[in-house]
């Protein structure tokens, strides 16, 4: 599959007649940079194939099942492009090639949310990459490995080989899955995350709301105040919520009291119900059921995995923080994770009912989620930019 | 002319084969950009056609002879870009469309390195633009013009019509003549000037100081006191000093003591003999004379302007900023303005002694100056960047 594009520059450019209003983009975004939503059109999607031993137990085999159809599904409607390291590429090439570009670029793991590029648009809807510093959901105080260097460093490689230009934006921490975008003004974190003691602790809460405005051409910061229950990422806010058009939230809801999950929803739910958004909007939240049964570690997988030193472990037993929330919208489709629970088919139900132009895919995603996260956690979208240089004859986009 | 470019992106991407070391550019330069100096090289450079009444005496046509001979020189070794509006365009296509693409942009006035992007690289060496706000060199201060809209919409257009990205750094004045990098992690600039009352009153010296650092890349900024005598740009560095290369600076000369200039010209030489740079060097200073005689507006000058409302005017016998350091690093050249001065000849040795790898072009600069600027003033240099798509078959580049 090859990409081209050409450029013809004559003497007089067509698409230049009028100066742009100074003043459209310069009060509220300061430096002209927006973030699409992500139900915004893509020119793609990145992921990274998996292998980390102690991710991925038995040699990632069931994982890269589910990353193959998730990364199928994204590609009848977008460009996909997967991220492998030298021990996996030659499995990547031969498994998703067909239907994605495979870019050798080695990372830790498998997390392209959050490892990737967050990708803004300037005020010429040009395409520009920001590169956040990646800790591992915590660095020294409760990050889940300890060298990360490779993933710190593939927001870079990803914006070299696409040739998008890349802000750097290290030392501040922050990893795409704590934030969410409407497109229209309005961001979404959690407190939990982005106020932990492993990222920014020289930081305020205000300092933190300033910069991400600022950055992603925001006017006002939904603050919830957690998020799923054992979410090893300090409780990302994509786990627990999600933007399904500007005004409208879907969050992850459990109607059990005894249910610990049960409090830190109700605690978001009662926060959106008490506010507005940038636009003065008030919030319609749809209530999206958790899996009915708590979906746990078992003995079987155990055995598969190889951890490194200072590696968060898994043990029999213990609660994933499973959600339907954590779907991914594709140009064309909501890739929706499954669990093999009675409320698999009520997320389907509920999801179709709310992006009615897409097709819902559900897929099997309990091989994802025992790596720590699920399908969001394992994509990045690019939105398209004028600049960007890699479209063209691609079949699916 | 046209320019074409096509990329190719197969299964394997072939340079990118590890990722960056993170920590590269994370330490000096926060947001990973760096401004490269005006003598490393070119995709190519940007001017605009004259028109202005109130600057350009009788319908510009020797302002345009002036800038002609400019475009010509530097399109010997790079691309050249000339914004025209409506008034002007057919004029300009015809007398340079043959050597330069036209852009169909307006502006106020003529002066690309005030009004135009200052491009940046990104860690990549992707193209980045950044649009400061213009106002008309001191706003309703001391500014001279009362509308400047087009010429602050001119580096966003710009950026668009060459399909770079481009940070709006709106509400920070700046104008590009009031900077120079020696693209090594120096920036030098003019406290007379950076410090004015009509640009950004609210900062201190240490925050502009720490913003330019941050986005341009340096380290240090040295901070000459003053510039050229009655500059009306409030004396900005690119007509006082220039870097011939990192560590080595020309500096705007005279030996009479009893010349306005002498004591301007004196403090900065005690400065740079004081300082290092930001790499620890101590600054080598080479002494570029004035011109001999005053140069002076002309009786018969002045009956060709058409002065507006609120627009700084001229005076017959006014004493204009003449100085040889305004001069242009092209990939191949240094376009030097020549005032019928004894120094000329002076200026042609110096500089090509300073650039032995360069062509001197010595070109007539009167009617430049008369506008109120030279020939730096009129340029904006397109450092090369990996993204920039409108390269390729230019037969000057």
């Amino acid at each position: 599959m090859s990409y081209t594009q050409s450029h013809d520059i004559n003497t007089y450019l067509p698409d230049v007649t009028a100066a742009p209003n100074p003043s459209d983009s310069s009060k509220n975004a300061p430096v002209g940079l927006r973030m699409p939503a992500e139900f915004e059109p893509h020119h793609g999607c990145i992921l990274i194939w998996p292998s980390r031993p102690g991710s991925w137990p038995y040699g990632a085999k069931a994982a890269r099942r589910a990353f193959r159809q998730v990364i199928e599904a994204i590609a009848e409607s977008e460009a996909v492009y997967v991220l492998a390291g030298p021990d996996c590429v030659e499995d990547a090439a031969e498994t998703v090639g067909r239907v994605a570009t495979i870019l050798p670029i080695e990372t830790d793991d498998a997390w392209a949310r959050d490892v990737g590029p967050t990708f803004v648009l300037d005020s010429s809807k040009n395409l520009i990459g920001i590169d956040w510093e990646f800790n591992a959901w915590g660095g020294k105080v409760d990050g889940l490995y300890t060298h990360w260097d490779r993933d710190d460093a593939a927001a870079a490689a990803i914006c070299q080989a696409l040739k998008v230009p890349c802000l750097n934006l290290h030392p501040f921490v922050l990893e795409g899955g704590s934030i969410h975008s409407d497109g229209d003004g309005t961001l979404m974190v959690t407190e939990s995350c982005l106020l932990s003691a492993g990222r920014n602790p020289q930081m305020t809460r205000e300092q933190i709301d300033e910069k991400l405005c600022c950055l992603l051409g925001a006017q006002k910061i939904l603050w919830l105040p957690r998020g799923i229950w054992q979410d090893e990422t300090n409780e990302h806010v994509d786990n627990i919520a999600a933007f399904v058009r500007p005004g409208e939230v879907v969050l992850a809801w459990t109607d059990d009291e005894t249910d610990p999950q049960y409090s830190l929803s109700k605690s978001c739910l009662d926060y959106l119900s008490s506010e507005t958004d940038a636009k003065g909007r008030t919030l319609i939240v749809h209530k999206l059921p958790i899996p009915s049964q708590p979906i746990c570690v078992q003995e079987e997988d155990l055995d598969g995995y190889e951890f490194e030193d200072g590696e968060d472990v898994r043990e029999a037993g213990e609660r994933l923080a499973a959600s339907y929330v954590n779907f991914y919208i594709s140009n064309g489709g909501i890739i929706l994770p499954q669990f093999g629970d009675v409320n698999d088919s009520r997320s389907v139900e509920i999801l179709s009912r709310l992006f009615p132009e897409r097709t819902v895919y559900p897929i099997p995603a309990g091989d994802i989620l025992l790596g720590g996260g699920n399908i969001h956690c394992i994509t990045q979208q690019i939105p398209i930019g004028r600049n960007f240089s890699l479209k063209g004859e691609h079949p699916y986009a």
